[in-house]
């Protein structure tokens, strides 16, 4: 009898699995087992999930296999196991939204990624956690690197059930950090596209710089997720969705990059900046000039907008959720939590004249960002201001991640540092609309570094 | 003891009431029970109502007659009966989209405009009729012109409701023709104001050119509750929203106005179309000059667009609708109409390139339609293409309506006109995001007709 000694959780790519499909020697039915052997051992542990249904996953698995079988997979990731972040609806399991407000709540439909995933084969098996609609009080998912240490937020279940093998994908949202920073956090991928390129009907994010993120295990699962979405649902209605090939860009050396500091540098610990400091230097040791704000006037001059972006950021949402907050304060304010209940006299000050300052403001922000695009392909910085704290009482800082929600753009977190033991990612930071323009140099940083 | 004998169904504005509510000699309860007994009346014949809330209501009215009392009323449309189409979210009812598939089920939140209309001081009565997810199938309201009438649709209760003095405004949606239509049916003022530019987060149309609407029994009710809403929950997250004054903007005479056919002029009926011509006339000897296809290039150029605008917005509609339907034909296809079960074969052909497609013809015509202010402030057109037809198994034809819709502008239904004692609109439409200018020319035709 062997004894199950596991000394870290380990991602499970999909893509590179199907590989073995065709021939017989693997099939989605057995992918699924070893997921769920996993979240066997892990879930007690790390409690990533919300709601299961696993016989609904097992016979959407079952489907999947028989198409493979018959060389009839409705799409690359037919088969694939999949978490869905519980702000987003499923007609089969409740969408609580990380409150008790909404308990057992449930939408009667999919949400339109939803949809598009079963369309392409996915296997849902649950629903993952999320702090309370998705913003900053934590509902107890432990990292499964450590489980004294947060996975980060608002992503948490998603992000914690990619890196310890339950799930190969998992959807989440961002409308500050709330994707790219649980992939730091918890060493995985993180994608946050650029806003709207994504259909967010049915998640319950309703901000206007908030996108519909996926957390998977490698670069290829996340973009073929993210296409086999957009091709089915499109992006949001009005806008014309993410573009792109329909397998993950090849990697791309870029001609430049910058290196932005974000309001995170500063707060950044010693380790974490020497893996930046590394990284850096092996780019530029790879022929790669990278800019920065003493070496390049327009990395300089939009600093200091980055350095604000959670402050802005915060003030727009503020506006933008004031609404719900209400309505649920209506309910039973006390099921609130404090955080939220803090937040309401300022929320509710907010002007419409205010809010479209706010919005003027952005817009500039966002056209001064898109001048960088003539001097470089994108900019690197960390994923998070360190690997994820201890404790289970705050998601971490998000200062690192904001600036990407706040202009809108494409970014990445690649789960390619490590600092005593705990992951830390590389955040990259693509211009708007270019989302596969980003994959391409994300790759060649992955093979890299 | 007299006979209750009604001849015809009489609006009841709200404003115009509250002159009275400083003295005392009247108040929002018993303005309230006015309109209670009009439902008592009025309901069993009509079927404007899904489900009711009048424990609730009756509170909302004492409350707001205490603050009128007090002289410190929340808004000017403090006590307001409305009605909320049951597309748009209310904590204290069900929201069942006019779909047997969501018979009883519950948002647990109101709406953001349910909220601001809450905090203003609005007193919610019920859920109006919408046919099934405010397309085109029926629900049975009728008209309260002439019971064996269509009322339109599909904001088909809150036309009917506000048409028999149950409420003094309800709320509305329109993608196609689904508020002005219905106002022209009904003999009520109907809004559809710029896309965008009133927060629908909460509201189940997800179409990006879908707006709430406001049906109404004045013009300067119609505008207070827009005003009312965008001060609180402002336009759709990121836009700027509704901009005009606090109180109704002052009738004001146009320089030039422009008439156009749209594709409903060639079908509609011959006193309906004199109706049209009177008014024209009306205008050109108030002085007002009236550009037609024939004396004006631009007029010409774009009424092609017009025509085609129905097709063009369905296609758009398809792709935009199909996650949801998808979802709801998994969940149970029979509960589907025929008409939305015949229309997804249809919507599944589409691609996201055909979407991209359609969404770059949109904007081209509405960059062609928009150069047409430069020589005139408005159009003006008819609200349908004649009264509202015999018959409850169509809400009628809304070639004249879906115009405004695909040019995402302001578009506002006045019920000025009459054929063989039935109503009948003059539609009014401006320019994007000049609602305020909009009212005003509309309230110098109304006051002129």
């Amino acid at each position: 009898m062997s004894t199950d000694i596991r000394i870290k959780p380990a991602m499970r790519p999909y893509l590179a699995a199907t590989r073995r499909f065709a021939s017989g020697d693997d099939n989605p039915r057995e992918f699924l087992e070893r997921c769920l052997k996993e979240l066997d051992w892990w879930e007690p542990q790390i409690g990533a999930f919300v709601n299961l249904n696993l016989p609904a996953a097992r016979a959407a698995a079952d489907q999947a296999t028989a198409r493979w079988r018959d060389r009839k997979p409705r799409s690359p990731i037919d088969g694939i196991p999949m978490g869905i972040k519980d702000m987003i609806e499923t007609a089969d399991m409740p969408t609580e939204l990380g409150s008790p407000l909404f308990e057992d709540w449930r939408s009667w439909k999919d949400a339109a990624s939803v949809v598009a995933l079963r369309a392409a084969g996915a296997v849902i098996l649950g629903k993952t956690v999320t702090t309370e609609f998705a913003m900053s009080y934590p509902r107890g998912t432990r990292n499964p690197w450590n489980f004294d240490h947060t996975p980060g937020g608002s992503s948490s279940g998603s992000a914690a059930a990619v890196a310890a093998g339950i799930i190969s994908a998992g959807l989440g949202t961002q409308v500050l950090g709330s994707t790219l920073r649980p992939a730091s956090f918890c060493g995985v991928y993180g994608y946050k596209p650029s806003v709207h390129a994504l259909n967010r009907t049915g998640s319950h994010d309703y901000q206007s710089q908030s996108c519909t993120g996926i957390l998977a295990a490698s670069l290829e699962d996340t973009w073929q997720v993210a296409y086999e979405i957009v091709t089915r649902a499109g992006g949001d209605p009005g806008w014309p969705g993410l573009v792109g090939p329909d397998r993950a860009p090849a990697a791309k050396k870029p001609r430049r990059l910058a290196f932005v500091e974000t309001a995170g540098w500063a707060v950044a610990d010693a380790p974490t900046k020497q893996c930046m400091e590394a990284a850096l230097k092996r780019i530029q040791t790879a022929g790669v000039e990278v800019l920065t704000r003493t070496t390049h006037a327009i990395v300089d001059a939009i600093e200091p907008d980055l350095a604000g972006a959670l402050d802005l950021s915060m003030r727009i949402n503020d506006f933008e959720m004031r609404s719900l907050i209400q309505s649920c304060a209506d309910r039973d304010i006390e099921k609130l939590s404090p955080v939220i209940r803090e937040r309401i006299p300022k929320a509710t000050a907010l002007t419409l004249a205010d809010y479209r300052g706010d919005l003027a403001t952005r817009d500039e922000i966002r056209a001064a960002y898109a001048e960088l695009a003539a001097d470089c392909d994108g900019c690197v910085t960390l994923g998070s201001v360190g690997p994820a704290p201890k404790g289970l009482e705050s998601t971490g800082v998000t200062l690192m991640n904001v600036p990407a929600s706040l202009l809108g753009i494409p970014a990445l977190t690649l789960p390619v540092f490590s600092v005593d033991g705990m992951p830390l990612g590389l955040q990259v930071m693509g211009f708007a609309d270019r989302d596969a323009d980003l994959f391409g140099i994300a790759a060649w940083l992955r093979d890299l570094l």
